[in-house]
């Protein structure tokens, strides 16, 4: 057959990323490699509750057709819970509803970047946001961080050599790292940004889910000219199976996103945006989020002590104050694609670091997630982890 | 600000549609201008009954993220009623879930074409695909119809002058124009097609909606060398608020397309699509689409009747067997935008043909909805056009 594909999608990489995913789906397999939130999390009941009272209310509008920027009432809810929890200044004008941040990922995209553009991120940075970017067929530009944020010099620099037209970054307990952005630093990084007036994704997964110290305030607040896109989902503290979440920006770029939108899919489903709203508006999100924190930080506190306890010295690894994942750095010597091949033989898995980078090499490192196992499943499955380290190290 | 947005988005036209749906949404106003299915054919109480069955059964894996193909059910469910309906012979594998159709032509359009590439449609074409396929800055090709599908000497002789990626139709009660290709004409479609080896999109929305004559077979069963994608949609047959599609194409695409879905947005809600699923296993949608099509049938004849009582005999119009819409042609030295600024005044709307052009010109024609309104008020809107076409022609 002669039928030939568009450019990006001739380009996207065969990973064998979907290969390791079938081999962990094993039934007997401790996976440590996914990062879904754990399903005894979702509020189940009340979620059908709020369907109830959406079906029983006014259902012919909630079965129709929805405005593209998303569901009012809702859009409202989210501009003032940020406000609350992140210190922004938003109003329903700035939010934008999407089908989860995969959707805001390649919507941001699209809205800034043509093909060959550079696109900033961070070293390592989200897989999700790398693939989603190809789509555009961008080149990256990988700045490190130093454990409180990326390095600002590093950052200046790029800016100063590349026509840069969008930087990408996770703040709060960065997905593979697990890494916060200390208040200084976004800062500081938002003054090297407001001056050379690139657009930043701020994407906000996790920040709910804090286990200790306090919120940190978005980079909106640190903004002068209204560059920030704030990402957010209703994934990890509602339910991923609505599939919904949120840009959050100033009203010019909400305006093209909505034509944007428009011509993608028309709307985000306006019954799942509503019994999301109902379920806000009727039941106690505050408390909700309190204990998917309680069932996720004795996760990652038995994790950390399973870690401290059985691995080798020579691994090092970050201390995350939220979200879902810790990040680990072997000798340079070790692979961890060989190591987890080793580990799956013991029926434990992970994933490596190698994904979460743009450039090559970057083959001693691993992603740990502790949100769907119980304690003393992440105790056994580290121990295994651990045993294969130790006879690595030998 | 220095913000630089996209070529594509720096290239969407600011049309005055968006400026004349604001007129039309008075509340006084007949409106003949949507394409919204009625909010009383949607099937609330048992989708009511749906959800209740999902969220008792097995909610933490509805709730869950999902397969980005889909709900493995609901593409079972999909594939069946397509080879009963259209006599298509597909299994699952050949089936992807999407966020509504519209979804599906940007999917499509990212699958097939790059920037600059040549896109076949029919003159006039539905908007909403036009506008998606701008997304990817195509060019267009228009191709005529002569009441029975596109004329074939024409086509050949665009696929013969234009290195063509694309060719986008709608077969059945065609948006804007209600006419519906003869099963000769598809066959004739495919034979050139497949001789030329283009994907074709295959855009079905409507086609279960038919007031009379039996269904016709999908483009599919013409074709040879698997080019057909077809679209489909839950909005029209059972409530658009759910935004669930699909593309139904050779499992080649159907890969492709897996790997676009996750990086654009993991996947279409699996909250949505079990409740559809459910709703399909447990109510009778035969049935369902039954009372749609009495209620839509009666509303058609009522708008044909009124029109052929009232119109003049200078302004003719399309005879839809089934859909939603029919296409009127006005006398050449008419504008079909002034007519409606002078409805407007009398209450009464419709849509002005030219967006449903790529073309300049075609200023005398209008499209009219009969779906969302009842026979009374459905014969006093067509009166008033009437009045206002009378008043032009003296």
């Amino acid at each position: 057959m002669a039928i030939r594909f568009s450019e990006p999608v001739n380009a996207i990489k065969h990973s064998d990323t979907g290969d390791i995913l079938k081999l962990i789906a094993q039934p007997d397999m401790i996976s440590f490699a996914g990062g879904l939130p754990a399903e005894e999390s979702f509020p189940a009941d009340e979620i059908k509750k709020a369907t109830e009272i959406v079906l029983n209310g006014d259902a012919g509008k909630a079965l129709q057709y929805g405005p593209s920027l998303g569901y009012e009432p809702l859009r409202e809810s989210i501009a003032k819970r940020m406000n609350r929890i992140v210190k922004t200044q938003y109003t329903k004008d700035n939010i934008l509803i999407t089908c989860g941040s995969q959707q805001g990922l390649d919507m941001l995209c699209r809205l800034f970047c043509n093909k060959g553009d550079t696109v900033i991120v961070e070293k390592p940075s989200y897989l999700g946001a790398i693939t989603a970017f190809n789509l555009t067929q961008v080149n990256f530009v990988e700045i490190p961080g130093d454990g409180k944020g990326m390095i600002i010099s590093e950052l200046r620099k790029a800016l100063e050599t590349h026509d840069v037209r969008l930087i990408y970054i996770v703040t709060d307990f960065q997905n593979p790292t697990g890494i916060t952005w200390t208040r200084e630093r976004r800062a500081e990084f938002m003054q090297v940004v407001d001056e050379f007036e690139v657009p930043v994704i701020e994407d906000n997964p996790y920040g709910e889910l804090r286990y200790e110290g306090e919120y940190l305030p978005s980079l909106t607040t640190f903004d002068t000219k209204n560059l920030v896109c704030s990402l957010g989902t209703f994934s990890k503290t509602f339910a991923p199976g609505f599939r919904l979440g949120w840009i959050a920006a100033n009203p010019l770029f909400i305006e093209k996103l909505d034509l944007l939108k428009q011509n993608m899919d028309l709307s985000t489903a306006p019954f799942s945006q509503r019994v999301c709203e109902t379920w806000l508006e009727n039941f106690d999100f505050d408390a909700h989020v309190k204990s998917i924190i309680k069932l996720y930080k004795s996760r990652r506190d038995a994790m950390l002590k399973a870690i401290d306890e059985f691995f080798p010295k020579e691994v090092t690894h970050t201390y995350p104050e939220g979200g879902l994942f810790i990040w680990c750095t072997l000798p340079e010597q070790l692979k961890s694609r060989d190591i987890l091949k080793q580990c799956i033989e013991r029926k434990v898995a992970f994933v490596p670091g190698e994904a979460f980078f743009t450039s090559e090499g970057n083959t001693n490192f691993f992603r740990l997630n502790y949100s769907c196992n119980d304690e003393a499943t992440i105790r056994d499955g580290i121990k295994r982890i651990a045993d294969v380290l130790k006879e690595n190290l030998k």
